[in-house]
């Protein structure tokens, strides 16, 4: 892996909280810092692409991404997205020839204590130089194919998709 | 101190979130959780008395509250309280004979990761102890006079009122 | 309180981990990053006197934290200090006229999870400013008087001492 | 991956801290706790084999390592290790078939705030579901060939070996 390119997308890794307003929302892209914090060696640039709960995309933002992705240079692509449709936008894609595509996300977010957002980005960056050319899923410590996975809402999880 | 009686109202300090709903809410206190974590060498009870945002609390719930603290056998008093009303709470906890009470809360959720909670728990118990009779807001580590503080809610912090 | 000085001399509160060492050694003062990341509404200053172990401390170290302790202009004074001889030192600066000190470290260092060093510094903070003039111990949530105190190196706790 | 099994044999990831001894030592295995406060939608059992720092294993250790791990049924094996010699021990597991190892350990140990222990253990598992058959290091972000990497102690991080 020579770069790793990482567009982000929003979702709740990106959460952060206003006392002023009693709320949530969508903060800068967490994941830049927290690679730099952790002294990676490897070369990564953020492409901070949106921020928007993964509830609110819709068929142009996925047809962004979607663009986005392909004119990256980087063969390996790390995409940060809220969970609850990251599957239906992986699926989405899908046959972009020459690169390994891998999404993640946290279910907390990432300025949560005990979050999973630093695991999920420590799976996502493991499995991105590991598999071959693809559409991938790093959530729950498993490396999903998008045709094969679901967010259990009521459990609060990812699982095969039967 | 022979013992100190917590009674718990909601706020910030106990917002959790979840995935599922993209929401905060409020959860179970924290602070028995944090007090037992840390060791503390004095006994205490966790009076949960509601779950709360403190915008949303009336007279009656001010009056629960007032009663409540009344009524415990104990001497020193800490309330965790959402921050948006708690000068108005304290204010009217004013004049019961006989307790020290503090009040406290946080700007962020006591489960976030530099959150202000933990410390201003520490603040609100070092004050407890060391105080004359009367109640006092432990806020950005002061202790204030109910009469002379009030919520900077642009600058998210307590500062003395002129 | 007008303003709060700190003066630091070491201990487990300011413990940082060498990897390539495989040990631990005492880093620069903990304290004051951990007031201004929280946004205190007091202004402070540090006094990095020394880095030791407590066990290291002998009768020149502590004449020297009395005599810079005494030489501080402001009335409100925090040291920081290893848990092991926090209570013979505190006896030392018995005496020192005008002025309320209190000392605190903690039994895990500041950058551990979970470490008591954040509530040990908001219990010193919320006493300082809440007593009358003299010596005082805050650990494990209680104010101690140095008189009536040891720590219980078993049970890795402070407690009365009978 | 139908299940993971762990092999522990110490090393920084585990180390705690003991304030009544002022010292470091390495305690239980961390990873079992992490990974199920994660949540993680896989199997796993933790085979705690020994708690050394790397610096003192010897080839009697090495010998033992590589038998405990060639007995495991499970094809996908994750070994915490000491950072200092992990490079030495991966070479030793080299040629046992119809597996693939995945070592991880951490240069903090997990109890520390910023750690780099959850995100090397999320790139170890990341990695080890990913992979064909072999040996691996998982440092710094990076899947490392054990032939082909080193640890630079001045730097204290993995890096390419010449």
């Amino acid at each position: 892996m020579d770069k790793l390119t990482i567009v982000t997308t929003g979702g709740t890794i990106d959460k952060i909280y206003f006392d002023d307003k009693s709320s949530f929302q969508i903060g800068a892209p967490q994941i830049g810092q927290i690679l730099r914090a952790l002294g990676v060696a490897f070369e990564f640039d953020v492409v901070a692409l949106m921020r928007k709960d993964s509830l609110h995309l819709d068929a142009a933002d996925r047809a962004l991404i979607r663009q986005t992705v392909s004119e990256q240079p980087a063969r390996h692509i790390l995409v940060t997205h809220g969970t609850d449709t990251m599957v239906e936008t992986a699926r989405e894609l899908q046959g972009i020839a020459g690169k390994v595509i891998v999404l993640t996300g946290s279910l907390n977010p990432a300025l949560f204590q005990g979050s999973d957002a630093v695991f999920n980005v420590g799976t996502a960056v493991g499995a991105v130089q590991s598999l071959p050319d693809g559409v991938y899923i790093a959530m729950n410590g498993r490396i999903w194919d998008p045709a094969r996975v679901r967010k259990n809402v009521d459990a609060n999880r990812f699982e095969r998709a039967t």
